[in-house]
């Protein structure tokens, strides 16, 4: 397998992450948003969406980091992402997708490149533009799992999982923005029992780097 | 089941199209977003994040369409939203996501009205706005379907499923904001054999109204 990521992305994070627990061997193939390897022509042909991650599996490419991990969960099953039950389930998919949808899109790099380059936003102006909607998807993630008996260590149970996978990845970006954490406790504890496991700690953006 | 649910929202048309496809009977409960009903005590305790939809059964609340969409799918499998192979699930899933996650999030209500009341975006620039996004998405839906010999009559050969729910709903949210759908004739013609299916066109937010 390959990977194409970009070291600060959170969504290529998520990925790191899950090959981490699978503990699968990958190559790295190094796209920097920053200085615009996504719209290089050969990139482009492989994902016309020019975003990262991409997995290349067996000649497959794979987008999304959500299919991608759903993808690994399925040809390798163990250790599990996701638990047994239909229901739990769908409260593990729930609360990525609520990462995934409602709080990243909203201040990925994309988009706060565009409010400052079209809209005039100043940098304060985005970086408040993503501490709101940060704040907003993480106070209804701490309600949620606050008050939830599925919680323990992780977000579901005692062994990490789909939701951990996509929360550490934004509390990196969360604290990018400067968005104050204390009023999150649940998603702190949660977030000290992932970086105690190296699939955690060793793919962290402050820590990665790839194989030379 | 009880699906609570706004008629305008393309996430809650998701959830009524795949309801519809699978045959599943539900009650409906109607949150109107417009008029703020997703921020009273009762709704919000069902669902901390306040938004739509929320799909209740046998005492579980279930929040996310597509993590919805997933749960019914493994606890109703006929008929399959999903195909069989790994490979060709996450090229699907791939697919709703890029909607989900890339396009749908940007110019959703919520963000459309912070646009306007915190930012000064006109009543035009925000339907610029949405309409950039929609057009960014779709360009690369429409490169990457077009080229697939994964597509049939549908998004995945010729059976309606998980990308082509996602799809119709993003198509009524660009007719809304006004963006030239002309560049995307395979996007076209995938929506056109999809409302030839009633799963699709009883529940389009033109047509459908919740039971007496």
């Amino acid at each position: 397998m390959k990977l194409h990521q970009h070291i600060r992305s959170s969504a290529s994070y998520r990925v790191r992450i899950a090959l981490a627990l699978k503990g699968l061997p990958y190559e790295n193939g190094i796209v920097d948003l920053l200085k615009g390897d996504q719209f290089a022509p050969a990139y482009a042909a492989l994902n016309p969406a020019r975003l990262v991650p991409l997995l290349e599996d067996e000649g497959t490419c794979l987008t999304q980091s959500l299919a991608i991990i759903e993808y690994l969960e399925e040809s390798h099953p163990q250790p599990p992402l996701l638990p047994a039950g239909a229901a739990d389930r769908a409260w593990v998919r729930q609360l990525a997708l609520s990462i995934a949808c409602d709080i990243h899109p909203l201040n990925n790099l994309r988009v706060l490149r565009r409010l400052k380059d079209s809209a005039g936003f100043s940098e304060e102006d985005t970086q408040a533009w993503a501490r709101h909607w940060i704040g907003e998807g993480f106070g209804a993630l701490e309600a949620t799992l606050a008050s939830s008996a599925r919680r323990g260590a992780f977000c579901f149970g005692d062994l990490p999982g789909l939701a951990d996978i996509c929360l550490v990845p934004q509390m990196v970006n969360a604290r990018r923005v400067g968005l104050e954490l204390s009023a999150y406790p649940t998603l702190l504890a949660i977030e000290r029992s992932c970086m105690a496991l190296p699939a955690f700690s060793a793919t962290h953006p402050s820590q990665w780097q790839p194989a030379a």
